[in-house]
């Protein structure tokens, strides 16, 4: 790493990623410029991941790019924002080769070409033993018109996308702890964990229709306990509503205790919304799976006899 | 640590700096909204800050702030960009204690005071070894009017904001490598160091003025040398107009060697810039040190006699 300097690296492998944002200015100033279309508002958001906490120490470039990447873009399709592009600090660990930083860029590239969302700027450092990596992101919405957690109202249905769980249970297949489920489950569930799928054309034609929305990435009882909490209502849900994929049905048959994994695991990326009217979404991938209601903040899950269902953990917290 | 969690200590500690900024919805969702004024355009930059590598490790909370918002302060300065807010994200040691968080969001709020630059957002991580700050700053210009390294032109003066040389020398008094300078001078030298004074007022006022800005991040040499190559223009500086503090002036007469190390050393966060006309800033502190020349992109610095002066640092490197 020595011989190679933090302009060289700039100019080889993240300049290119510049390419489709003229505000970048090849990456060469120590700033990007950057605006809104008339009669929008920019979408900012942050997102941090650390090796060996926000994903697997022995990840490839590859799967850190897509946690990254994807995890951020989330974050805007829940606000209902249009990507523009983004400014990112990679702090490498010292034994960072090189052959990886290209990796890196290289996955990179793909997202951004993928969602056109474009490198504006950044800064590269070295750290000790851990890499660090830093993106915020941009986005855009009409003014006025991006969507938040606070909105939901009394009477609205809650609706999520996709399908629940496949995250934390490919955290598990990640780890080699369900070793009995089929090789095509596991690569499967694998994959959700590791490659998020932002919901950023769903969360676009939520503008309007939606009142609240989040994105699943801590999991579903706590991510829907965020929109209870600042909305100020209650969340019940019906567990036998909530849409699973086969695979992690296949998981549950065999281990019904799952189902607490299930509801709190994290790292689905997809949307949770409440709304009163989804016609016009008739199409989309979304199931309704509760109500909200008046009553103390929170999130209650209820099973097909209309039982309270008892949750044992609560959700991934990155700073637990 | 451990019986406080991400949300407790964003509600507690990072909240109240974003009272200023109503994008920011209280640190409440996952995304800040944000609008620069009409007529004009968003700057964005990044800047990471590891423990150890950009700062000494044992620094006080205080001055860890200090780096972080003042170099980025700096870069929005050098745009000429009215500074509006910022992202930050935290990633803290393991070992981290709540009193250091504490003291950490207290010195920022007075930053945030003293700017008018509140956080809009960000986020919150454990590490391991090493702390990592990251932060991405806002401010705006006119459209199409903020200033790049790119644009010196022939025939430009070069000036520089301040004095030169005492962020090196203090990193070396913090180090404790000047024991036989006053203790005044030491603390002048290490104060320099440690808390810079971004130059905002003076890079708003030089929109218009100046063809192409830097700030002194990296050192003199080194950061002029980023606006001749992209520029594509030579600067010339001479030696003996380059402003020197007192304590600076000291240091250099019992140790003349030093010339190089006020030259290449970085941290002085001063303002370089280019220019054909200063006369609306008279009344500012800044010196003109050169001319910009024809030929072969890069810097050259001439002592009293008009000879080259050898510089065998080539200043602050954040990857080496």
């Amino acid at each position: 790493m020595s011989t190679n300097d933090e302009f060289d690296l700039i100019h080889r492998f993240f300049a290119p990623l510049a390419a489709g944002a003229p505000g970048a200015r090849d990456l060469r100033d120590d700033a990007a410029t950057l605006s809104p279309s008339d009669g929008c508002e920019l979408i900012v958001t942050m997102d941090t991941v650390v090796a060996g906490v926000h994903y697997l120490a022995n990840e490839t470039s590859e799967n850190i790019v897509a946690k990254l990447m994807g995890s951020n873009l989330s974050d805007l399709a829940a606000m209902g924002a249009k990507p523009l592009g983004f400014t990112l600090s990679c702090g490498w660990a010292a034994d960072t080769e090189m052959p990886e930083i290209e990796a890196f860029a290289s996955s990179m590239s793909d997202w951004i070409n993928d969602y056109a969302f474009p490198l504006l700027g950044g800064d590269t450092v070295k750290t000790t033993d851990t890499s660090v990596f830093t993106l915020t992101a941009f986005g855009e919405t009409p003014h006025g018109r991006s969507i938040s957690r606070s909105g939901a109202q009394v009477g609205d249905d809650v609706y999520v996308s996709g399908t629940i769980g496949d995250g934390a249970l490919g955290l598990l297949v990640a780890q080699g702890d369900l070793p009995e489920l089929s090789p095509a489950y596991q690569a499967f569930l694998a994959n959700r964990y590791r490659i998020p799928q932002p919901r950023i054309s769903l969360g676009q034609s939520l503008v309007g229709i939606a009142n609240a929305c989040i994105d699943l990435s801590d999991g579903l009882i706590q991510d829907a306990g965020h929109v209870a909490d600042t909305s100020g209502v209650r969340l019940e849900l019906e567990w036998d509503k909530v849409p699973l994929s086969d695979a992690t049905k296949a998981v549950l048959e065999s281990n019904p205790d799952m189902m607490s994994s299930i509801l709190s695991g994290g790292d689905d990326y997809e949307l949770l919304f409440t709304a009163r009217e989804v016609a016009n979404l008739s199409n989309s991938d979304v199931t309704k799976i509760g109500t909200v209601v008046q009553g103390t903040p929170g999130v209650e899950v209820f099973d097909t006899q209309g039982d309270l269902v008892e949750v044992t953990e609560t959700g991934y917290n990155h700073f637990s």
